[in-house]
């Protein structure tokens, strides 16, 4: 059978699976990405342990590539460029190392890009030729698809969606700038919308409780499962500010659907509701009743690594 | 030789021209909308002086297909759906009644999807694979290349940029939300900003000796050429909100260009200066120094007729 390598490459872990085109996983594993002092370790480090499980299904099944999603990975030149939170600095040139290790047709491109290629060929974008993922992390990350292809642009960093601008003079953002979409659509996000509720308002809420640096989205859930009125107003707000955001993206591309991946979606209806009810308000005329907002069709401990190898049946 | 006619209809006037892929004129002419009854009318009318044309030229050259540019177009259908300026209300399938009349395959779009194709095939955008085309007239307008093909959208309505909102309760839109794009950037936009300068502020203008119901942008370009600090307040205004606006676009598709064309696009560097210095300041900082804003490079009297014919060569 033909198998496909996908990697998923962290600043913490990195994990791979060898699949098949039905997304059934022959074999995986995962290494810790910051015990290797250089990439140049790493690469050989992961070649070999790649190689060596290549070797035991050699019998029955033929590898026919490596696709790897990565932060700041961009696919023209298969390079993670300046990624801040991995431990090697720079202009990385991963794909060409892999390639000549592993003498396999490698493909890398950034993480949200990974997720989209994966919910188009294993998700529940099955058949669609024009959609977006939003992934709802530590950040906001973007994979923009047009017409059955996955938008990179002349540069390959297209689909930064989190870093469109919806405050200007807004909160601090990673980037340098000010008002990012992803300082308040994110799980980082909407920790410091229950932080800055906490410090100007005198709403009552069980997160008081918390000492502050310990506050993260998950306890932000619980509270609002629990009813918190605090919490529910956090998810209220940043669903709004997504869901206006959302309705500007359809003005792009005019996809069928936006699906919401990742830490934050999890939050399913607390986060889904005010993003649908705010989108379809803020719509277009032209564009109502016709723009789905859906959660991902794939598992979230799969999907990294699913939309990884997407990157090789997707060529 | 090979031919195209290109179609150009608007409310007041369409025009025609039958086109060789090097964008030579054959034959070209002009008729008044609105004379017409009916689309029906309209429809047998433009055919019949069609197939004149193409009588006279028969000999020596071949006509292969009609594209047409209008607004509110629909490509996939080839329907104009609910254009609020033209004589004939509702959906009306325009493609199909012409392919019927003449016997040729017949395209259509919205006029600021041809004026991008006609770029491509024709202007400044000769060999690009993505850029953005905004057309700055009554409304503001965009057709958006990705991968070196228009992206249409699911539903044949993507780029819609002018309704983008950029300031939420900001200025009424005739789309019935508030704050859109082309409120602020159009030619309409920029004499709304001056007429709220008259009325709000002190500043002494030559402009104020005009009545207000005879403002319009031309005037507005005029009184900045001769150095009238409201009119070129309002221009370094409209150039600040279309530049941050802009640059927010790039998180989409990263293009390598954006083209400003139409009316207020022929105010040079009055606009051109502000977009510019704006659109850099704003860039994420992986897009900074690597996407041109530019003028278009066709003539504004030809453009729409050369977008609209390059429907056909593009397919």
């Amino acid at each position: 059978m033909t198998i496909v390598i996908g990697i998923d490459i962290g600043g913490t872990n990195t994990k791979y699976g060898f699949f098949d085109r039905n997304g059934n996983c022959f074999s995986s594993g995962e290494i810790n990405t910051p015990c290797f002092d250089t990439a140049e370790d790493f690469v050989s480090g992961l070649s070999n342990l790649l190689k060596k499980e290549t070797d035991k299904i050699a019998a029955n099944h033929q590898v026919i590539g490596v696709g790897i999603g990565a932060p700041n990975g961009n696919f023209y030149n298969g390079s993670i460029e300046f990624a801040p939170n991995m431990p090697w600095k720079g202009v990385i040139r991963l794909a060409d190392m892999f390639k000549e290790k592993l003498g396999l047709p490698v493909l890398l491109t950034n993480d949200a890009n990974a997720a989209a290629l994966g919910e188009m060929v294993y998700g529940a974008a099955k058949g669609m030729k024009d959609f977006i993922v939003i992934t709802l992390g530590t950040g906001l990350g973007s994979g923009i698809v047009v017409g059955g292809k996955l938008v990179y642009g002349h540069d390959g960093f297209a689909g930064e969606i989190g870093h469109v601008i919806v405050f200007p003079e807004g909160r601090p953002c990673g980037c340098g700038r000010k008002g990012c979409l992803e300082t308040y659509c994110s799980a980082t996000g909407l920790t410091r919308t229950v932080t800055e509720m906490l410090e100007n308002t005198k709403m009552s809420s069980s997160l008081r409780d918390l000492k502050t640096d310990h506050l993260d989205s998950k306890q932000i859930f619980e509270a609002a499962k629990a009813g918190d009125q605090l919490a529910l107003k956090a998810f209220e707000l940043t669903g709004k500010i997504l869901g206006i955001a959302l309705a500007n993206s359809v003005a792009y591309t005019s996809p069928e659907a936006i699906f919401l991946f990742g830490g934050l979606a999890n939050a399913g209806e607390f986060i889904f509701d005010p993003v649908k009810a705010y989108f379809e308000m803020n719509l277009l005329q032209i564009y109502k009743g016709k723009v789905k907002i859906l959660p991902s069709g794939l598992k979230e401990s799969d999907a990294a690594l699913l939309g990884a190898a997407s990157l090789i049946w997707e060529e």
